[in-house]
């Protein structure tokens, strides 16, 4: 791949700094060792119709490379990771378990992680959040629960670390806000073992640096 | 691929008939022309340590070919459509758009679109489901909306019919207990298209004759 754009936003608030999905991209460019460049969009210009053009939902990341277009965090990994071994192996078998986590990641961890995550965050104050809270807890513990008998004994989700183990980090870091990670030991460990990668800490530190300098005034 | 399974529930109480998510992987498999055998648990099984080996959330559908396991519909409708000119265009850029429309089903239409439908369908007399519903189908229209620009004027996600709109058009049969997707008249049309199609009308048959043999003598 060459010359290749990630979109992201200019500035984020606090409380979804280090949340923003265009790390996702951000590292698994870093595993594979592919420069990029970064284009940085206001919150507001999602809406623009040029860019519901380049992302039909207004969101961030999109993405491109060799003059192609694309968004989705998910299918933006597999667009990279599919042609770099850092980030899929090549036997078969271990390629098709990988793209299976990047879309358990995605689909069935990352819904009641997310909205917990989005309830706490930003509809905290709501009525019907305080009543729902122990029940979206529970649902969240039921996916963790579930993903730490898996990786008990394991490392990474697949054999070695692999794109879903991009995803599944930065879904489970959506929750960093609660204990609920760290009460289930071999994921905490297994998010730790993942963020101490110089890949991601990498990705990150640029992603927050952007953000740093671009710090409205008021803000 | 030879020696296909597919597993999927022996019965699903009426709410969920026509719901259940291995009709996305028989519906691919009717397209792609590809024979397979069903394999019916009860529901309860999902929960034994066997089926957890092969569905670590216990949930379906699984999926066994050439003797390989995978799980996830989105994974497995990709195992299927990389090896399938019915289902992934040959075209590089068109798989992947194809991908990211796979993606974007999973991941940002259907949170919110399965967030209405489990708290309409098994939630209704909670509390704080009354509270949410307004907000709840709000998030739905902002990607309902969304969507509906996209496809105005297109037939398909992308230039033709692919993996991604099965995956799309299952999606939005979560609220077909709604009229969400009919006040939307390019997705009615896009969902009554795609639910036209033989190789769908043929697993939606297959996987409600089989609820029906097996319905218990409770039900």
């Amino acid at each position: 791949m060459n010359k290749i754009t990630v979109t992201g936003f200019r500035w984020a608030p606090p409380f979804a700094q280090g949340l923003v999905r265009d790390l996702r991209v951000r590292w698994a460019l870093e595993e594979a060792g592919l420069p990029y460049e970064v284009r940085l969009i206001d919150i507001a210009d999602r809406n623009s119709d040029s860019y519901r053009q380049q992302q039909p939902f207004g969101m961030v990341p999109a993405f491109e490379a060799d003059g192609m277009g694309l968004f989705e965090s998910g299918a933006i990994l597999h667009h990279i990771a599919v042609d770099s071994e850092a980030l899929m192996p090549a036997d078969r078998r271990d390629r098709a378990s990988t793209v299976t986590w990047m879309f358990a990641a995605l689909n069935t961890v990352e819904p009641p992680v997310q909205n917990l995550s989005v309830m706490d965050l930003q509809q905290s104050e709501e009525q019907w959040a305080k009543l729902r809270r122990p029940g979206a807890v529970d649902a969240v513990k039921v996916r963790l629960g579930a993903l730490s008998a898996w990786l008990d004994g394991r490392d990474y989700l697949v054999d070695r670390f692999t794109a879903a183990d991009i995803l599944m980090t930065t879904v489970l870091r959506l929750i960093r806000h609660t204990d609920l990670v760290a009460e289930f030991p071999v994921l905490d460990a297994y998010v730790k073992r993942c963020e101490a990668r110089p890949a991601f800490q990498k990705a990150l530190r640029d992603q927050m640096a952007e953000y740093a300098r671009n710090t409205p005034a008021a803000a």
